[in-house]
């Protein structure tokens, strides 16, 4: 049986009675109810910023699948949003800034947002979600190296050349600009737990890009201060880091004080768990592309995902990366119950 | 002092005076005088296919930089041109094929191309190269997984969803389209030894997007193959392994029977040589965007590579990825005179 705590038990290395499981990015394109609401406003971030729209899209994964965990509806870069740089989307380009960082004048500029006057608009959608939700809400932030290669790139990137350029040309600017995203990033996960949120993830998606000593520099050091900020406030509200691409710094991200970790497909979960052992639980690490195989093919590997963790305390199941808006939304479902299944003690 | 051998004693893990270097895409837009001949031409393909400026551009960076081999100026994607896909090259948008994969009824009509009259253009480019090389000549090609991917997706892609549609829904179709690439990329890399060539190198610039599992079905065994293909053919020209994200598998890339593998800059190169020991050589691991540095961080930053390698044989210094267009050229002869420099034994 599902309860209100099989996400919370599996994240402190507690005995459940089935895997839990969410995936990444569940609420969205893949869904035909998603894209109804989706076209009722002009763009992405305009449901991003419409509670009640940003609401309803966190709850419709929900109401089709067996899901142990809602995870609020939003993006990674509100934060340099409401920093003033003009976040926009176009179809197919992914996200941009209409004023990306070009220099050390443009960092010292910024400021802090406050999240409860700059960011509201997330804080209400929280506050329409709880009543609503017998499961755990997870909130999110993108970790401060990821929202400043956005910032600074003004948008995605192949090479990163402008980071990149900076970090090796210009250190002490970036870190300031790192600072002040280490500090909203705090500030934001405070305002999303103090509102309800019952756990909270980093999502640093760039991370993997870097040398391991520039990772530890530039990336996991502020995700480790955002986590020691978090542990201080909120003893117990769970802390979850994503690396992508960053498969072998498992052993330095679980040194954060994080109570779990998730990992992407390219290592088998069983290695990421003998590496890590129970300092902290491990979430994952489907492949989504999985989701594209008939339904016998996704039921094996979700099952060979569950008997490569063992049958050991602290595994969230979940995707190694987001959901595709391509995806069949029934092999969801095909996948869901599969990790029921399967992980049933 | 560099003999025609420092590279193939270092890649057969014999001692050195020094640590041979090379950089990966050492020919290219970075150069002025590249530019210059670039711009005679329609477009980079042209450029490949004219052996005359081919070798010229091959030629450009030993003019400037002290360095230890000499690498065929081509494209990873000749061979999917030569079976008649159309590549063509967009500014900025990387190349593309007019007719990509798109079914089985494709893949059975592909045939392996004869290197001899479809690729002539990359062997004469070898015959105008040999008689004015003093160090070895490094030939390459795609690995059969890579080429898949550009021939599925049609050019470049962020989720790769059509070439992992088909390895979920029909890995068998998959497996033909792969076997025929492993049997071209086998012939393809012959024909470049036989032209002149002293080492191959084989780039996977994909197998990163994969699981352990799939890397080692659908990229890593059909490597495995041309290995062996070539070793009983040339049992001592020397075969070195790249995939880019890869730096997780270097225990199995090992396995396959290759002389080096290439290792990005996810590791310290000092913890690469510790897992594989003394079974292949290593090339890599600095970061490209070091280049944009000041020359003392440059040179800091090859000294700690060196350092981490420690003083064993079978080192190649080389960047974890390829040069990049922005790059200033004075750099370069900084990078390279610091490895020379530092590895001096």
């Amino acid at each position: 049986m599902k309860t209100q705590n099989t996400i919370l038990r599996a994240l402190a290395r507690q005995p459940v009675d089935r895997t839990p499981v969410w995936l990444m990015r569940q609420a969205g394109r893949y869904l035909p109810e998603y894209r109804k609401i989706r076209y009722q406003v002009k763009d992405f971030l305009e449901l991003c910023k419409t509670p009640a729209l940003a609401a309803e899209v966190t709850l419709q994964p929900l109401r089709r699948y067996d899901l142990d965990a809602a995870i609020l509806f939003s993006d990674i870069l509100t934060i340099p949003d409401a920093m003033g740089l003009g976040l926009y989307f176009t179809e197919g380009e992914g996200p941009k800034f209409k004023k990306p960082i070009q220099t050390l004048a443009d960092i010292e500029a910024i400021t802090v947002p406050d999240p409860k006057t700059q960011l509201h608009y997330v804080l209400e959608t929280i506050d329409l979600l709880k009543p609503q939700l017998t499961i755990p809400l997870l909130g999110f932030s993108g970790s401060p190296w990821t929202l400043a290669t956005y910032m600074i790139e003004g948008g995605p990137s192949k090479t990163f050349s402008k980071i990149k350029a900076m970090l090796y040309q210009q250190p002490e600017t970036l870190r300031l600009l790192l600072e002040k995203l280490a500090d909203s990033v705090s500030a934001y996960l405070i305002a999303q737990i103090q509102a309800g949120c019952n756990a909270v993830m980093i999502f640093d998606s760039w991370g993997g890009i870097l040398t391991t000593d520039a990772y530890q520099h530039h990336s996991l050091h502020y995700m480790e201060k955002i986590v020691k900020v978090l542990k201080q406030h909120f003893p117990t509200i769970p802390v979850i880091l994503f690396t992508k691409n960053g498969s072998q710094w498992l052993e330095l991200i679980a040194d954060t004080g994080c109570d779990a970790i998730s990992v992407d497909w390219n290592i088998p979960i069983g290695n990421a768990r003998k590496r890590v052992g129970d300092k902290v639980a491990l979430q994952g690490n489907l492949e989504p592309a999985v989701l594209y195989a008939k339904p016998d093919v996704i039921k094996s590997e979700v099952k060979k995902i569950i008997e490569n963790f063992g049958d050991f305390p602290g595994h969230i199941f979940n995707l190694g990366h987001g959901m595709q808006q391509d995806f069949d939304p029934d092999h969801v479902t095909v996948l869901v119950d599969a990790v029921h299944e399967y992980s049933r003690k």
